[in-house]
Order: C-alpha cells, then structure tokens, then sequence
C-alpha cells in the first residue's frame, strides 16, 4: 500500500506518521481481534444488506424530526461539558467560569462554553435602548444607536481573550486545564473598527488616552492609550457568527486583541476621549501587581505568549501504553505563535510541535507531537516562542523578575505528571 | 486629523473609507444633533462621575450572577435568530432546517445554528455503544470504538458544508438569504484524517470504492471514490470545538471537504471497501439529475463556485438613503475563493469586492462592499470565481445548459431587488 497511502498529507510529515503506525499495532490490535469474530458474524448475517450484527435499537425507529431544536444544543452524553465554576463557596462571590480546555478540540471555543468574567453580574440589556456616546476631545459628539453602529464598515477576526488573572500566580491550584488555565477562549469577532467611528466622532489632535465605561452595575472602567484604539481596536456586536451572548457583552463590547481581557470592556456604553489615564478601580485595586521592591505594576496591558497542554492533562487518564498524540493550545497577545515545543522528559530535551493552519496573530493556535508512552511515569509539558521571538518562561524565573507577591499574568510553563497507571495531574500541585 | 486617521488598515482600502466617510455625515446627521443636546444635559449632570444622563435601569442592580448558564444561550432578545423550517405542512414531512444567514456575521456559524439534513430524523446515540465497523478490501477488517478512533492522531479545518438542493433548480422559491440558500454552514471540524485508518486495516490495491453507511433508522448509504477518502476525507468527531451535536451526526460522521452535504455520511457506522459503487437509493431515486436527453447526471460530488448578498438581502429593509454595506458569502467546492464581484446596477457593470482573509480553501469567505445607496430602486447581486477560474453562472445560464427537470446544484447568481422605500426582495421571484 505504500505508494497509496504516499498521497501528499500536508497535516502531519510522514515521519511523525510513520512513529504513529509504529504505536498502531498495538492500539488495534485489540479491536482487529474483535474485528475478526466480527467478520465471521458478519458472513453469516449477510443477507443481502450485507449489515453488520448487532443492528443498534437508534435504527429501528425514526429519530427526533427536523425542527425539534430550533437553536440547537449538545448530546445529553456530553452534558459534563460546560462552564467549570468554584466547587464552594457563596455562589453572590463567584465571578467567573471556565471553558473546559481538556474536553475542547481545534481553536474555535463555541458561544455557551466561552469563559465569564464579571464584576457585578450580567445585565439584561434592551438593544433598542442601548446607546454608546462618544464625547470629550472630540469635534462632533455622538450618541448611537446599535443600528447606528452597524452601519458602518466591519470586519471579522478570529481572537483569543484571556483574564489576566489565568491562573493567579502563587503556586497554581487546580488539577485539570480548565481549572488552571480557562479564563482564555478564542472566537471569531465581527464589529466595526474603533478608529473608524473616532474619525467620525472627529477626534481631536490632543486625546491621547481614551475611558471606556461598561453599562453593568459596576461601570467597569478602563483607560485605553490612543494609539490601541487607533489600531486595531474594534467594537464588537458578533462573535462566531452570531450576537454577542449577554456573558460576553451583548448588545455591545469594545475589544482590544492582545490586552488583558478586562480592557476590551464588556455591555460598552461610553468613550470619554481625555488626555491623561483616569487611574480607575479596575487599574488600581486590581489589574496591578505589587514587586518586591514596593512598587506596583500597572497598565500591564499585553497577554504574552502562553501554552498548555490540554491532551493528555490533569483530570484525565492513558487508558494504555502505545500511541498517544499530544495536543495542546498556544497564544500570544503580541502576535502569530512562531513555535511550539514539548518536553516528554521533565525538560531535559524539547521536540518541536506540529502547528495546524491556519496560525492566526492573536488567536489559539492549535499544537500536536505524536508520542509512545512506555508505560512509566513521565513529565510532559509545552512552551510557546511567539513571532517577536519570545519565549513561555518556567514558573520559577517568572517568581525570580516578579516576586511573590504578583497575581496577574502568570503565563508559566504548565507541567503534567503521568503516573504509571496513566493518571494524569499537576505537577505544580 | 488627517495624519492621525492615516494610519495603517490592512481590512479597507483607504478609497473605500473614504467612499464610506462621505456617506458618513449623512449616517450621523442626527445621532450628532441629540449628542449635542445630550452633550448639554451632560454638563448640568457632571457630578464628578462625570455620567451621562438616563443611566438605565441595568446599571442600578447586580445582573444575573456567575454560572446560571453553565452552557450559554443567545440573549432573549434574539430569539428570532433560529433555524428556518417549513411555514407548513406536517412537520413529520420536514427534513431539512436553514440557516438563518441574514442574521450572521462572519464565516463561522454556531453549532445551533447549523443547517439540518436527514432523511429518517436524528438518533440518540451512546458513544459508548456506537462502533465503526471497516471491512470488505482490507487486511485487517476493524471494529473500532469512539476511544479507538480518537487515539488517532487529529486534525482540525474550517469547512462550509452544502447541501446539494440549495435551492430547488425550478425558478428559487422565498424571501430570505435562508429560504434560499440555508442549507449552508461553516464550522472548524476536527477528526482522523480517513487515509490513516484506512493505513490501519491494510487497504489493498484492488480498491476503488468505499461505501458510507450511517447509523439513522435511513441506514443512508453512499459510494465514495477510493481518491477522495485518501485525499483530505475526515471521519469526525468535532464541530466548533465541542463534539458534534446529534444533528450533526454525534458521536461520528464522515466528512468530504467540498462534496454534497449528503456524502458526508453522518452517525457513521460502516465503510465497506468495495470496488464497485453499490447504487444507494441515495445515489438513484435522490441526488441525481435529469437532463433534457433523458439521461441521468450521477454522482455529482463537487458543490461548485457560489455566492450570496446576505446584507441587504430578501425581508429586510434600507431605513434611508446614504451609506450600507454590502456583505456577503462566497464558497467553493473546488478550493479557494479567488474573487467576488458585486453589481448594484442590474448587472451592467461589476465591482471587485473586499475579501476578509483569512481565504481558506472549502470554507466559507465573507466579502464586503462599501455602498452609496442613492435612494432609487435597484439590483444587487453577487458572483464568486474560485482559484480554478471558474465564474458562478446566472440561472438562465445554467438552465440552458442542465435544463429544467434539474434540481440539484443550483449555484445560481441571486439577484436582490431594492424597492425606493428600502423594502428588499428576491428579484427571482
């Protein structure tokens, strides 16, 4: 079969197939067994249809009609995949949930898994009775109305975003990927280009930093440097496809890809264009780190190049050894990931990853490495080199330039322990 | 503010904003005048917080808390925004739900948006209970389990898929892009890449076709040329990151980038390795095409080069004169979409329009146009030239060539009439 099966595969270079088929006989060779028993019934039950044995009681019957789900939602089988929130605790103090990382394949995060961040719950809001102003140093003042906005010019782009607080940066709790790292999602986004609507706002010469206010109760407040929102900031009414859920901002939401997720601040009501930062609660209290030296971090605005191994990781379990691919999730809000490499043996070497196409600047890009586990225990982890060339720290020389007093943008080196039996956990637990 | 609104946009040519800045007045004439009144009323309720006036209700209370949805829906507000099934007639007859694509952004449709096709209504699968049994030509017949397939080494690709009755061939019944051309989606699909499994069970050189068979009460079963399933076919098991949904084929369909939506087997079961195609009813009662000559067209698997405006489009309604963009998707069976053309003059004359990149092959490309419109009655249409060069024909074209007992395959140009009160209707109809 060589020359067949030769046919060009521009998704994985034959070497790393090749590694995979030598692991193959040992992942079927189970199944072929049954296979052959199979083959034998399968004579016997051969009677024109040539059906297999066994025929399953879901084709005896018609199924459910078209239409009986007019907004469709998943197999009840996979109900166990949905938002992860605290375990305990006062639900009135949780404020986020997260995608479940480990149970997710691909880039595209779908609308009901994407994470939540909020300060003061989620507001229902009327469309019709939205309004977005835009006022201060500008020549023409506007108030519009969401149709206003979607008159203008759009664009979509597949995006991450990502709480800065992902995880916090003590010794990271948490046994699976979402548990550690799902405050990151990634969507495509369709708005209209923020300097679009400034130039016809007719921003003026002096603004040099722009407050976006949101419309919950908390008026979550951030300034935002002009020369983002001249860039490729937009104000975001869809996302994959569809409007905006209410978790993510609906009718209204400015986004700044790259930037800590706060920022591209949610429910958008207001652009107060000023000239100077308006140092508000979400850039004083929070959204800054404290070094050792006393001083704080603040306008720490860039999410830098992270990754995670999401299969196999924390919570799951290698049922065998033999053939199994590692598969995992890169970013960097300073642009396209250049690189990802893998480590099987507790960082003493590094394989380079397979990245699937496309690599999109400031999206998830997926990574894959065919492996043979042996059977004995093993460190497994992945660090991420992004275009600026970059490269995903480990945890302690994070520590060493930060401190210990830091939370926000913990973008360490994740590390997975494999136990002999196949258990998979956090090795920084 | 020339200098400053000069700077770089890769997503519109500097002509087009400018095209679109001199409607622009026109767009916020009004919304300018109410910001200046509410610029006063703004001043009178400075009070330090600087607010502007009418804080709405949303803003006085905390919103819904974190995790009431641990799998999200769309706002109650778009509730309108769902599948489109039949107006009437008994739902028992109804095998097919569009997509709502006037109501899209973007290429990506949500997962509960996709279209729906089947022929015997959606089973309930256990993937625990589901097999894929792959036999006839190989060496090794395989009955594998869900685990079995997903240990294989992975991939993922944004793909549309299409019916091939999208729509009827007689003169295009309804209003909307839906009723129209809803049996389109777009999703990032992730699974096995078919050639390997194939690899797997020993496929011998005598080969020539494999047989699809899907697990629904229709047993639906299509022949499928040995080329295409060592080329790029996919058995998957992902849509959009989360697993299929049972409409989609949960736990496992086939999936022919490209190919008629119906080869692209869902709830797969069998693939029988044959060198004959075996003649399905789906591939002679259904899914073929005659011709003027009495003879059959069969095995018609590539969905060739089409387009759609999706704004404006059939059922909504210009609010006045002045700028609109013009937006719209564009697909090819055969790879990537090259160009798109827009006419908003009865097809007089052409304009190239705007693609957004990324332009993957066999996915949908959403293309934009900026547009004056004058206020007076007019035809838009749209037509798409994939990288083979070939051009989406005009309906009479295509008649002239298939005649009228056809039914399947129209890729037809869809002209949209707008009446001088902004009222937008099919101008097929």
């Amino acid at each position: 079969m060589a020359d067949r099966t030769e046919t060009p595969d521009e998704q994985m270079p034959v070497a790393s197939r090749r590694q995979f088929l030598r692991g193959g006989s040992a992942l079927v060779g189970g199944a072929a067994v049954s296979a052959v028993a199979s083959g034998a019934a399968l004579a016997e039950s051969s009677q024109g249809s040539n059906l297999p044995p066994n025929v399953p009681e879901w084709m005896k019957a018609p199924g459910d009609p078209v239409g009986s789900q007019l907004y469709g939602t998943p197999s009840p089988f996979e109900k166990k995949v949905a938002r992860n929130i605290p375990k305990s605790g006062d639900p009135i103090f949780w404020t986020s949930s997260r995608t479940p990382l480990q149970d997710l394949d691909g880039i595209i995060t779908p609308n009901g898994l994407f994470y939540e961040r909020h300060h003061s719950g989620v507001p229902a809001i009327d469309p019709a009775e939205h309004r977005l102003m835009i006022h201060g140093l500008v020549d023409n003042p506007l108030i519009l109305t969401m149709d206003d906005i979607r008159r203008f010019p759009s664009e979509s782009h597949i995006y991450f975003l990502e709480c800065s607080g992902n995880p916090g940066f003590k010794k990271p709790y948490g046994k699976t990927a979402s548990d550690l790292v799902g405050l990151v999602s990634c969507a495509e986004f369709t708005g209209v280009k923020l300097s679009l609507v400034l130039e016809e706002a007719g921003l003026r010469r002096e603004a040099t930093w722009i407050v976006a206010e949101g419309a919950d109760a908390a008026a979550l407040t951030r300034s935002i440097p002009i020369d983002k929102c001249l860039d490729d900031a937009l104000l975001v009414y869809s996302q994959n496809g569809e409007r905006l859920r209410p978790q993510q901002g609906y009718p209204l939401r400015l986004f700044l890809p790259g930037f800590e997720g706060n920022m591209s601040v949610k429910w958008l009501r207001r652009l107060h264009v000023v000239t100077e930062p308006v140092y508000s609660r979400e850039e004083t209290s929070k959204y800054t780190d404290l070094m050792s030296d006393g001083k704080a971090r603040e306008f720490t605005f860039y999410m830098d190049a992270k990754s995670i191994i999401t299969h196999p990781s924390g919570g799951q379990r290698l049922q065998s050894p033999g053939f199994h691919e590692i598969s995992g999730i890169a970013w960097s809000g300073r642009g396209k990931i250049k690189r990802v490499e893998v480590s099987v043996d507790s960082g003493k070497s590094w394989q380079e990853a397979h990245l699937q196409e496309p690599v999109l600047t400031r999206a998830l890009t997926r990574f894959r490495l065919p492996w043979r586990w042996d059977g004995s225990p093993a460190v497994i982890q992945s660090r991420a080199i992004d275009e600026t060339g970059y490269t995903q720290p480990a945890l302690a020389d994070l520590i060493s330039v930060r401190g210990d007093n830091s939370f926000y943008h913990n973008n360490a080196i994740q590390p997975w322990r494999i136990a002999a039996d196949g258990e998979v956990t956090n090795a920084n637990a």
